[in-house]
């Protein structure tokens, strides 16, 4: 039996397989059915922009990689075919920021999900919506 | 007198003072009145997902840079307040990606601006919009 | 003392004035706080495409005035900067659909919103994120 | 054979026959292989919103219905996924207003097209891109 455990400890498995999940330290901090959770500790010498806060693209990229994986929780492989996102307050370089995604549509062909990105106090710092498509199957693993 | 080359210098130094597009490796190829390229050369081990293939965020961050860039060329200090982006073909690790950033509107209180992304061979790999608010002016730099 | 009651009448009657929403006719259905319900009846001939089900447009047309109205109700005129939106479910052209807006962010020179549309049926056929510049205040009224 | 002209001549009739866009009173200006042209005349009573100028949802629903017609004209069914708009110039009551729609994808089983949406003046109002999922394909037409 596939446990909800195994199933996190597959998905932080392939996290680690993914060469910019790891280049800019994506973890799994909870999955579940309906939701999806991931972190990474900003490195104010990698990750922050002109203004010293973190850059834009270091959200979006956690936003993307959290929807893809909220999608594959579900049973699909999914491939990005395009994303959105709304910046909403900058982010100091200091602690983790967190990416919580959510299945919002799980057809056949496409997938819709969503993730709020908050910062290390819990603050709403930008929203995105992205469109999966289905190119595969996640097969049960055992 | 600022000429095209000295601002093409000078941005080429901004960039470099912000964090995480050194932590990419983004280059200025070549800003004009009207576009802005950056290009970055895609290492395997570090930009790329599951798939083998470049990271939607890299693609994302690149296109985000590029137009805000296009946006300060301009004279406006901008940022983010939302993007959106297709992904249109999936660019293997080989090579180097070019952001071609173009501005749509130049308001006073906020900008528009597009970035078209190109694989290694010069296919449209994606297209990004952006819209940014001005939070200053940059002022001559003699 | 302008009571939530009040409200919901002033804000019908400025939807009255509203020529393009009275052209479809969008009706207030709920105004608090936090959230917003703007309704319409789907008439055939009128607000369908080719396959027979309700235009994206009118769901787009709902949506726009749907979180400029919850904008609105926290007291900042809104003009909407952006707007995108993910078509879910089509709608057939029975009954009313139903556009729930929320504001995410209220700042001082800017605003998000979101909304979600339903279907007769109360399924979840489409949601939308747009982002409102402000251009006044609606003062107190009474 | 089928000509240019027997094309937009049979697009301008599946037009007719959608209700939204007879409701708005869309009409085929231009249609080639590359490029699909729109218009619809504005009616102040109708299409406007409180401000007296163009309502949000008329640009949409146009970019939409433009952008669909230049998947089809190269012969693909589809239906709209997503779309996103940017409002560059609010448009005010009078003349005719055109939207410009090509595509920039036509893969098997989704689409991209983008529209530029014109004032009476020829001035850019807003910019759109939307992804579309292919349902068929057109028939060639004898």
């Amino acid at each position: 039996m596939v446990t909800a455990s195994d199933k996190q400890e597959y998905f932080a498995k392939e996290l680690h397989r993914m060469p910019f999940a790891q280049h800019l330290g994506f973890q799994v901090k909870e999955m579940r059915q309906d939701k999806v959770v991931l972190e990474m500790l900003i490195v104010a010498e990698q990750h922050t922009n002109l203004l010293g806060v973190v850059h834009g693209g270091v959200l979006m990229s956690l936003a993307d990689t959290a929807m893809g994986l909220a999608c594959a929780n579900l049973g699909s492989l999914p491939t990005t075919i395009d994303m959105n996102i709304n910046f909403i307050k900058s982010i100091k370089a200091v602690g983790a920021i967190r990416a919580v995604a959510t299945v919002l549509h799980h057809g056949q062909s496409t997938m819709v999900a969503e993730a709020e990105m908050y910062s290390e106090i819990g603050e709403l710092a930008a929203k995105a919506r992205g469109t999966f498509f289905v190119v595969g199957k996640i097969e049960d693993r055992d």
